[in-house]
């Protein structure tokens, strides 16, 4: 189940990997030494910073969805803190150290096929740096809600739908 | 950063793995067909269902926390919805069918080496099935929050705290 194709040899000792029903489905195993191949779900986290009444935004240089825009963001790591890798990604895209605060969002199920089954969206406030887009973006910058640029992920349009009131309200 | 020593070979063509810097940090990486290996986070989801002012706990077969108690909760697979993940987790170590909510709790930070980076829990009601525990659940039952038994986890815990409030005035 939802085992990629490529996935062929054993991780520890380089095996040609076998099918055997482990923990309630069949999954790759290795015939030497026992290793199992688990999909883990990939998770994404990302900041909604708003300045002024406008959202920080950066546009992507990858595909897919290149050129559209998105909150910054990128994939957490195994063992890594879900609110540090989303201050990671933050400054990695757009030079700005933030700290998070609320968790205002959770974003559930993959929007294209290398997405993150779940989004974790933090508010965060900058503390530092200087707007520069870098990493994964070619673009960074603030937006009025009114006047939002293309945008990539259906999870960033769904927060600043929900957080639209308090954004004018700011705004004004 | 976090890369098992036991990564050593490419899961696609079992080439020994080098290192190099790819998405920000060191990462292993296959010199012949270019594989990277990425530590994604381990994710549980996990139910938490109230019947009569009891909740439903599990009693672990497996170490850590081997006969300690928690919800019925396992591991998120790749590609699997979150909220069916956790209907699928209770069945299998319940036996019974629920119906998934709201999500109300999430967990961040692993409380041990083999745990999760992130739980999601579930509120659940139940929709049929017989009671009984298989897969990792060795028992399964209902208990009133003043005699809870041991508890394998922290999570587990502070959800029960959160909302005991509530589970008490239900069992009024």
């Amino acid at each position: 189940m939802n085992t990629p194709k490529s996935v062929q040899y054993c991780i520890q000792c380089g095996t040609l990997l076998t099918h055997e029903e482990k923990f309630g489905r069949v999954r790759p195993v290795c015939p030497n030494c026992g290793w199992i191949y688990f999909t883990d779900p990939k998770v994404a986290v990302a900041v909604i910073v708003v300045q002024e009444g406008k959202v920080l935004l950066v546009k992507r240089v990858n595909p897919p969805f290149q050129g559209y825009w998105s909150f910054p963001a990128g994939f957490m790591d195994g063992g890594e803190a879900a609110d540090e890798a989303a201050r990671r990604e933050c400054f990695e895209e757009t030079g700005l150290y933030v700290k998070t605060s609320e968790l205002l969002h959770i974003h559930c199920g993959r929007e294209h096929s290398q997405g993150a089954d779940i989004v974790l969206i933090y508010a965060a406030d900058i503390t530092g740096g200087t707007l520069e887009a870098g990493d994964d973006a070619v673009e960074a910058g603030f937006f009025s809600i009114d006047s939002l640029p293309p945008l990539a992920f259906s999870s960033t349009r769904n927060t600043i739908i929900k957080l639209e009131n308090s954004l004018k309200n700011n705004n004004q």
